[in-house]
């Protein structure tokens, strides 16, 4: 048997890298080479233990590689080329799938779960590591434009369709005023996302100012300072009465809160957050439940032809998530990644992984 | 000066019948002699003093009339013919009418707050009288249909509007498992719009009997009552892994839980009731804000042309809602018909009163 | 090897059946017996050479059976199951099935042309035999419930599927006036389509008095012979001005054209028929391009919870499609039943055939 | 009585400046003094007399002005005010605006014809003069925001309004794939429209070098030359097997052809142009009637809240129209603006007209 060096999950407090059996494609999966991946702030949850998963299990769910090999009935690729796979990797043929849910993939079952598109790094072997194994690999395989390079595709797995996401459930249209709460690496992508679907007004807002300088590049024409300016009140000026959207990129009661209360009687509150307690709902903000408020929530959405939807908007040059890569690592390095990322430490926003 | 007869709110815990002078129409408002109205929930709440209004206001926002009078600008009508007006009474021409929130409506002004389009009985006289002035009545007088009694367009302008409100919003579709949580009278007429948009699964649920019974009626495959049953289980099991869309038609934390419990991942939460109090919504219902949910509210559309279609699907026999006229006073007996319907006794849905 | 009996494409004019072999499920497929299927219009057109396909083709597309084996990788069946696939048959896992188009599915291919999502009796053998091979079985084998026979869910696969997308992508919604034109078995399903998304006026159009008869029963509320009336203006007279949608379910100029006509500014034309023709669109019926109008057509919705969802309305008892179900013919007799169904004798509407 | 000096249709072939009365506004009118507005395609068919007005009317439909008086009724504006007013002037009051057909209003009246919230310089008096008169002020006076020059807004009414609506009515989404046929001033602002709505690429089409020209600086990614490619294949190649969006921009039969067989299966034709003969739809390129395509088709969106919401892109510098100003005229030179405009000379692309 054949090994490969990977990141796992030891215990609560510890992913390290192993010497794993390298796996082999059964019938629609395909193995990839990893050239290049990365850690979300959900494998960091992983590593502390807020977030469970099977004990030996590789995490990683942002894949960038090469075709190594196709299991059978995988047609129109070949070993050699260059792909992407989205950190949801729906199946396209079950029930959810089939309803226009598919991040809620249950990947052919014949029931589902929320989250059940989510298998790399979740509840199948992830992509931290030198070679990973691609579930329902024709729905999933996106090969990389030419004159694309690894870094420059890097978010659209998770980071670029998160952040996309927010402006498209949302649904953003031209003219809009928009308002996004944090201006961490999916928030910066909402921002740009915003822009992209013709916003006219959308606000950044952040409590790093590094961040907001980051935000005003990806598309803020305004930004907040939530640690020194009252953003409901500002929002609720520079909108006339209250942002059409706004996103929630952290995951927070007081930014949700904030976000219910920026939009305008009819308006959205797209939520992107991971939430880690119970959400109040405050009456007055709701307007009783009579305001025609709409709150939408999401997980990434995957799939091949989302992530060629995005390596497009990238190859037209209309958004560059460049800036959002400040740091680089080998993926023996990966244990001092974790702790930079989850330190958040030197105005790291993602960091590369090479293995 | 003409006076005429009026329920009137005068202080927490009383509304009487008063002499009041009876209102000529200004430019672009219609005068109505009112022949038929009923009382609402709000009323009621109105009457407790939880939804403060001025005192001296005349109540009630459900009319059906005949044209009295009409002001300067208002075409296409006559004096003479019947119609009804929406509870909700948008001006057609500010900046919510024209985003698509006609119920947000601020009747011309330039900001807006949340819940503007509801004038009559809250910011203006109401129609709990003999007469009642008409607002913005080019976009509001909607003629009733020859062929049809006063009795049969009564619940057109609030409850079938927001009932069926809720199947909309909830954009439910051909196919879908729709479970409806309450089966007052707006619960009711959403069970009803659920089955008028093609759900082919209703599930009603409530707790007393005989609007179990009703909902059978209406349109409901299935009843639960939960009293007696674990509804979110029970739907559940009938869905096979939770409904399309749930309806929340009461307004309270246990039922807008359990509705955000019963839909499947993807699903949709349409909210009708009005809260009196912070909702939570918690964090495994929520799938951590990662389940691809939507939750989304209304308030009661109005307008002649909403007015126009409703009356057009009584008209077509598709819907009947007599069912839900349980009782009939003249409006010298309003103070009696608010005891009835406020204490909710003998089985009363809706109540007719009569000027 | 093993032989079965099948109606084959011998030349122009002539289908009959011969004994051919019966086929394996490869990876991803299922053998299907079929016990009950039906002739379509398309089939005829197959027949006549109006429809070129490659001689010796199995035709048939609207398979009702019994799962006999299952190739590798399909999971969540078993032999023995009833089940029904529809007359398009989406890989779920290509560009056009990813981008919301799944009856332009190329099954995995890297481009794609129109209709590619129809392979049944078209690019591969068909079900009007005793066995057919579902490909891509995954996503489109569907379970028939319990309780429901054959005869009852043989209008899933395209009938009832066609004709209610024809309200469907015509966006019907409740209170809305819509016209459907030809009340063969496509159109009475279009007829029913729109009832049940919650038409308050539903007018069926159509010249055979004994089809208009069947109108009525399946939702229509008024009916026009076109051979003695003025359609358009009738349609104009009872709605007031102009349906909101009209649904073409023939496939031909005239009827075409009168559906352009019957709309009103803003409205929807919902195409459904098979044209055989340029299209010709009267510039005054298009209102030079500035009515607001838009016209959309589609092929047949397939897929296992397209099915799902078909029988699920059966089974609630919504509607019957029982009553198009006018002859029976073993599959033996099927040139007798195509002579038949192609002369459109004896009030023919849909022919089941038996194997 | 107190005259002013307006553009007025004399005959065929006419259009000259003349005296006459100057207006008052009557209740829910305003009067607004011209200070800039423009010459339209249209208004160059109404001179040719191939669309009929009546003798004596004055033309023109792009207003930017300063408000002069208000009648009864008119709350939220003061003369000095600088604003603009849509070309289209929907009432928000009749059946057409309050069922989301706006431009189709029938300002008030019972039934409903194409084309009726066109107005100005069609059946009232246009802005092609020193003063006009704005039906439905309340619903139609956009202010100007501070900062924002005539110029800068004077396509807002119009061209800009139009051209935006080919990619919102055609639903150009994140990544699309999107071809503009004709880049004149409409199909400029429809390719400024498809980069503000997320297009990934942009094909602009066109004869004319310099329009190809400033076509890029609009936002097309590619331009092809008509007079010299074959712009279907070409759009095939780039787009690998067809655009998900077609926007037609000219009102011709080779336009509107083209752009029909450049949509992929299950792509939208958004038609923008003023046809002046019937259109043929080939049957190869409408794929039988089953290709999934939808051919949706618009007149310009008007409305203050439009308007507001087109000069807050102006306003946050996504979008200049700056480019189209070609030339500039007095009011009294009006005569000499037509023959240029008519005749397409200079490179002209709009005039300004200063009364």
């Amino acid at each position: 048997m054949i090994n490969m060096r990977a990141a796992v999950f030891e215990q609560k407090g510890k992913i390290s890298i192993r010497e794993v059996p390298r796996p082999s494609p059964g019938p629609g999966e395909a193995l990839i080479r990893v050239t290049l991946t990365t850690i979300c702030g959900t494998d960091v949850h992983i590593l502390r233990g807020e977030y469970p998963v099977k004990q030996g299990l590789v995490v990683g769910h942002e894949p960038v590689g090469v075709v190594e090999a196709l299991g059978l009935g995988v047609t129109g690729y070949a070993p050699g080329e260059r792909v992407i796979v989205g950190a949801i990797t729906p199946c396209g043929q079950c029930r959810a799938c089939l309803s226009g849910s598919p991040s809620q993939c249950d990947h052919g079952g014949s029931g589902y779960e929320a989250l059940g598109g989510w298998r790399f790094g979740n509840t199948i072997n992830g992509c931290q590591a030198e070679y990973v194994l691609v579930p329902n690999a024709q729905a999933n395989l996106a090969k990389i434009p030419d004159g694309l390079s690894d870094e420059e595709v890097l978010m659209c797995p998770d980071i670029m369709s998160t952040g996309f996401a927010g402006a498209e459930q949302g649904k953003v249209k031209i003219g809009d005023a928009v308002v996004v709460f944090a201006q961490g690496p999916i928030g910066l992508c909402a921002t740009a996302g915003a822009k992209l679907s013709g916003a006219s007004l959308i606000i950044g807002v952040d409590r790093i100012p590094g961040r907001l300088e980051i935000a005003r590049k990806m598309g803020a024409d305004v930004v907040i300072n939530s640690a020194e300016q009252d953003v409901v009140a500002e929002v609720r000026r520079l909108t006339g009465g209250g942002a059409d959207v706004a996103i929630e990129a952290l995951g927070q009661q007081a930014t949700f809160e904030s976000a219910l209360r920026c939009i305008r009687p009819g308006g959205t509150l797209s939520s992107l957050g991971v939430y880690s307690s119970h959400l109040q709902v405050p009456l007055d903000a709701f307007a009783a439940g009579l305001g025609d408020h709409t709150i939408v929530t999401g997980l990434c959405p995957g799939g091949k032809e989302r992530m060629r939807r995005l390596m497009s908007i990238i190859a037209s040059g209309r958004v560059s998530t460049r800036p959002l890569l400040t740091h680089s690592f080998a993926l023996d390095q990966i244990e001092e990644a974790y702790e930079l990322f989850g330190q958040q430490r030197d105005g790291v926003l993602k960091v590369a992984i090479r293995p």
